[in-house]
């Protein structure tokens, strides 16, 4: 293990021969008090003159790639390393053989899984829109119609809230591998943090990195999504690719541009694999945030009045999608079987059994300071700005603290007053919530009111 | 400040409300012990939405490079940040406009010196020839003829020692921006660390990064060296290219590439260039490491037998220059001048006067242990590989360990014998031997001999 050592003066805090340790390392080191421990130089990490042949402009092959991570993985490379490898291949983007190379090295360096059945299916969204928390639905859906689905979620890179964030607050997410295997076995379908059972364990480390740059990359994506699928042990993909002017991707051309870099990287290993192009103008549902995500994910299982219908229609679509690629439904009679799983209850039941088996269903927790953002003006919403509403969820404390986030009140085209709550942010700490607020002062126009 | 917050449990390291700092931040923050601080989310950094512009093609203008270059001066950027600034700067070179710009910036966060003469000589070396410190000579030979010559120098990027680690072995380099001034007043030189006076402090930021990266691109290159010269109050400089295979420039046409585009933004700021291109072929002198370079230092100023004669020749290369460039000597009759000031005794005086100055002359430590690499078989000597040898010196400790490094014992056309010592692997711990050892078992061909 790789670690920066600092140096303390005097024997308070360290006799001559101790040395503390992070938690961390107490963890990784798997070690006891007053257990000895030798510290040394670390070796020169030689897969960096690769990184610096790529800052360079230099392509590299399937071996540069597979000693890269295999280091990064190791734990070997400092932030700095990591942040010049990240940054080179956003500068001069990977190209297809390089995607496939940095997708294979980030399958070996983690742990793999098999299912003994021919189908496994998988959905995944690009992201970029907040609030789009379909694959809790999703994987509820599929899995009470007889489908196997592991679905493996990562944390939040750039966004307010992941699908683990989220779900976290509904179940326990960080399930070892054999826990994740015993839900799936029983009930058909998990909804798990990735990192917790070691699939990918480099991408991990990307995401860490890249979501303090604030920077998400084409090949990163593409690289982070499949291998994390194929570490799965999935056959069967489906993707939602959100296109809007303030979502990840802004134009019909540029969702092309990726799905079509998604297929050709996963042909390559074998997995069959349905793109969509959904709505991406404005957040979906009302939360956004671990929290008030779950609060919306609980209210379309649960066909309460209140539940918000474009996240219920959104679900429907991608669950059908799943359930038509994976043999359960007709071509275009997928949508009408998924919507028909939620209204029927056998999704709510599903969904609480999976929590049931992952550890117990949860009461996500609520924000102990609520705080609104009033329309300047009466008028008609035209613009909703997923960018500046992001932030200002992420500035309140998503994803770390998981009842922070905002609460969009309105929709494109609604009708309404001056001084209406467009939106509440909700913080857990004044510190928090002030942040926050402190950014919507200097910003405004998150929604868009025009008289 | 900007600082990362490491939280401890129970009470036996700090009480609630306890914080430990670092020695950094109790002298940043002048505190003493049971002061109180206040502890909050860092704001948000504006400038990184430029830098992440940047990453992905676009340039950059001046505002941008001024908010940046304030923000990292400030502390406020942290090592992803920064890697990622660099990298991006590396992975699409500055252009002309965007260095001029980043020199600007760099010069205007930091103080800047003026002194009352017409004219102020500088020198500098773009640096990749181990062993190639000719600047206390330079500035002794110069300061004896009566310019002023208020050398600032920085320490090691990528190389194992830098002006400010060798001269460090000999006297006191760490000056405040008064005593600078009275040395130079004095004595009309000095041989000071620029990051002391804070002269341009963003770049001794963006040299620890990009040390920690190997990685040192030409824009960022130029705006270092003219930031460095301009805020120092130089007038006419004199830059050494040192040209060789494996040199850090490697051809003639490189070598005028950085020295016209050196010219180009030196001439914006109305500063007198002469660039020389100098042999990078081989080593110069004999040591290579803070403190055998400043024993060659020595030999030279001090006219001794064993002085390395290529050490004296560049030397005096460059003080001629820097004679005829500030109207010391007539066009032709630099070099004369400054072999006869080093033939004299005037030069070793003049530099004894600034070291005294500065603090006072020291003897530069010695390594505790030494280990020959031997020659493998008789034959003649018929390359020299800088940057294997560089490497060597640095992973024996330097420049962190003033006495170790390299020394060379023979030089390109040399005849040798087998089993004859190539060079002597200095170190000051047997940890930092065994280290460097291992890298020559494992590489070899730091001399290559041809029977």
């Amino acid at each position: 293990m790789q670690a920066t050592l600092f140096q303390v003066e005097g024997d308070t805090l360290l006799a001559q021969g101790e040395a503390g340790l992070s938690e961390t390392a107490w963890q990784l080191l798997g070690l006891s008090e007053n257990d000895e421990i030798t510290v040394t130089h670390p070796p020169a990490v030689e897969s960096l003159a690769s990184v610096r042949r790529r800052i360079y402009g230099n392509r590299l092959d399937a071996r540069a790639f597979a000693e890269i991570v295999g280091d990064v993985a190791a734990g070997r490379y400092t932030e700095v390393h990591l942040a010049a490898f990240l940054t080179a291949s956003a500068a001069l983007p990977l190209d297809d053989n390089e995607t496939a190379d940095l997708t294979r090295a980030m399958i070996n360096v983690g742990d793999q899984m098999h299912w003994n059945v021919p189908i496994v299916v998988d959905k995944h969204c690009v992201g970029g829109l907040p609030g789009n928390r379909t694959t809790p639905i999703v994987v509820a859906i599929v899995a009470a119609n007889g489908l196997v689905m592991p679905k493996t979620s990562s944390r939040a890179i750039t966004s307010p809230a992941g699908t683990a964030d989220t779900m976290e607050t509904l179940a326990p997410v960080d399930l070892s591998i054999e826990t994740l295997r015993r839900v799936v076995d029983g009930e058909g379908g998990c909804i798990a943090w990735g990192g917790a059972v070691h699939l990918s364990p480099a991408d991990d480390i990307f995401v860490r990195v890249e979501r303090e740059l604030d920077v998400d990359t084409e090949g990163q994506l593409v690289a982070s999504v499949l291998s994390k699928k194929i570490a799965a042990g999935s056959t069967h993909v489906v993707i939602d690719i959100p296109v809007g002017a303030t979502a990840k991707v802004r134009s019909k051309a540029a969702a092309e541009q990726l799905a079509h870099r998604l297929n050709t990287v996963a042909t390559r290993f074998g997995l069959a694999m349905t793109c969509l192009q959904t709505d991406g103008s404005q957040p979906v549902g009302r939360g956004i945030g671990p929290a008030l995500e779950a609060f919306d994910v609980l209210a379309v299982l649960q066909n309460l009045s209140n539940a918000p219908d474009d996240l219920r229609q959104r679900a429907a679509l991608l669950a059908g999608a799943a359930l038509e690629i994976g043999g359960k439904a007709e071509k275009n009679a997928g949508v009408a079987l998924a919507l028909k799983t939620l209204a029927d209850g056998r999704a709510w039941s599903k969904f609480e059994a999976i929590c049931e088996a992952q550890g117990g269903l949860r009461e996500p927790p609520k924000a102990a300071h609520v705080y609104p953002l009033v329309a300047p003006r009466a008028g008609r919403v035209v613009h909703i700005n997923n960018r500046k509403i992001a932030r200002l969820a992420k500035l309140a404390g998503a994803p770390e603290s998981k009842a922070a986030g905002v609460h969009v009140e309105v929709r494109l085209g609604d009708e309404i007053d001056r001084g209406q709550p467009l939106v509440h942010v909700h913080a857990e700490t004044t510190g928090e919530l002030s942040y926050a607020l402190d950014y919507a002062a200097r910003t405004g126009d998150f929604v868009s009111v025009e008289s």
